[in-house]
């Protein structure tokens, strides 16, 4: 099977739902995984484990990994903050651990409760365990275009990072716009830089529309040489600092987007959106996703009964 | 004064609330163009000039050009289908007649009530008494990039257009995504097109954000060459083929992209975001902008109480 020309990963269930203020019930979770994994994702973020009192939404991880029905062909992959969440990832059966640090260290604090030195030393901690026992570790740097306390992260501290986290011997590294700071200029910059330490088959990018710009990104990465990117359904997802903004880059968008300019993803849109069309009922309110309320650009509409004359 | 990289035409006033349903009341329209003027604008689409039962939302048009008050520095446009129209607005002191024809002659038909001919003919009336007047003629090719009845517009049409367009004496041109159907492979390669018989300081693109791909589409005509770029404030506007999905091409967040990316505009951000706050007590709902949601890039958040402890 050709590999695809950019490799789409669904974040919906755990970067989409985790900010959901309504609790999505977890056969509807399975529900929702098992459709992703259905419709060809090669990786799906499942779910989170860390404190219940921290992400409630995501509370039944367990429950959801326990639930769902493997697909062979998808990397289910659980999102991880310190060792004992990697306890509780090995044991209920993900595929990948997905370690996540903020390269601003107030916005690790904030969100993580550690700073950085205490979030390398959990990182340290779980990869052993987690190669032991047939995991994969990525290492995502929070905040790597921008922090909402810091500002812009140097270029510096971002290939420091990446040095550190390669040390440590991580399979893959996802530089992630948290708050979507991120602009196509210094997208393509970072990318040509970290491209420079970390193959691209290794390299996820993770964009947010919180500003509308995250196809933009999308486009500016890929042109650097960047193939694999975060997206979730529906455009779920946000920004507590943002309310009523855009959330994750909206994978059927980004999807649609490809078909158009003849980038190949191996999904299948038609699907997707029929998928996408049943996520207002689950979380209760509209998403931001435009493909799936304006339909495909070349499906047609008839044309007005008054102009059938000839 | 240096000349803007991008010049963004604000096209609110009329492409953004012709679709809304509840009447914005005349004062309110003056105030929201004299504002665009005052924001720096050098060409505001203000009203059209069409049948008040075709577009009711617009039916003062007469009255919005009676009540502003006129910047020298700003281009005031009326969109123009035939010669009828064209006399209102010189009468009513419109600095340039936008005419518009689709390059669809279904899309045409079911729009403007016209066949590709009789729009012809209504333009070959237009341009003498406009430019006798000493009013500028803007032509525009709507559905440039796809109808939504006959799909895709092979480019020797828009090219046979342009010319027709040419011939007929107009001062500029502009090509409309009006249903959101462009990608920017397609733009890239039909700007290149066309600026071989347009210069590029005579044509506009006119893109909307129905399928997510506004901003895309910018950046891809901008890099072919063109410079001049239609935008509605909070991002107004939509399709009456896909509700809820995305209006034009959001003023103030092409704006966020540029200054984020080092190309000039000319136009403040800041008052462009408190202007666009205004916009949804003005037509009683939100705006699809997402940096008036958002904010700017670097307007930072206050580090949390908790962390400040050195």
């Amino acid at each position: 099977m050709r590999a695809p020309d950019i490799l789409i990963q669904e974040v919906a269930p755990r970067d989409g739902l985790q900010i959901e203020p309504v609790f999505v019930e977890t056969a509807e979770k399975v529900r929702l995984v098992d459709a992703l994994s259905q419709a060809g994702f090669s990786r799906i973020e499942v779910s989170s484990f860390v404190s219940p009192k921290a992400v409630p939404a995501l509370a039944d991880a367990e429950d959801v990994f326990g639930g769902i029905r493997r697909n062979p062909r998808t990397m289910y992959v659980a999102l991880v903050p310190n060792r004992k969440g990697a306890e509780r990832a090995i044991a209920a059966g993900a595929g990948e651990i997905n370690f996540v640090m903020s390269a601003s260290e107030t916005h690790n604090r904030a969100n993580m409760g550690m700073r950085h030195e205490q979030s390398l030393a959990a990182l340290s901690d779980i990869v052993g365990p987690a190669h032991a026992a047939g995991l994969s570790v990525n290492a995502t740097i929070a905040t790597a275009f921008g922090c909402p306390f810091e500002g812009i992260q140097a270029f510096t501290k971002i290939r420091r990072i990446v040095r550190e986290y390669l040390d440590f011997g991580v399979d893959g590294i996802t530089l992630a716009d948290t708050t979507g700071m991120a602009n196509p200029r210094r997208v393509e910059h970072l990318v040509q830089d970290v491209l420079k330490q970390v193959p691209s088959d290794k390299l996820t990018l993770h964009f947010h529309n919180t500003r509308g710009l995250g196809l933009v990104n999308v486009l500016a990465a890929h042109e650097a040489g960047a193939f694999r990117f975060d997206a979730a359904l529906g455009g779920l997802g946000g920004c507590p600092f943002a309310p009523g903004a855009s959330g994750n880059v909206c994978t059927e968008d980004l999807v649609n987007l490809c078909d158009e300019i003849g980038l190949d993803t191996g999904l299948n849109l038609t699907a997707l959106l029929q998928l996408s069309a049943t996520l207002p009922q689950l979380i209760g309110h509209e998403v931001p996703g435009q493909v799936v309320k304006a339909g495909r650009p070349l499906d047609l509409h008839p044309v007005p009964e008054k102009l059938r004359d000839g």
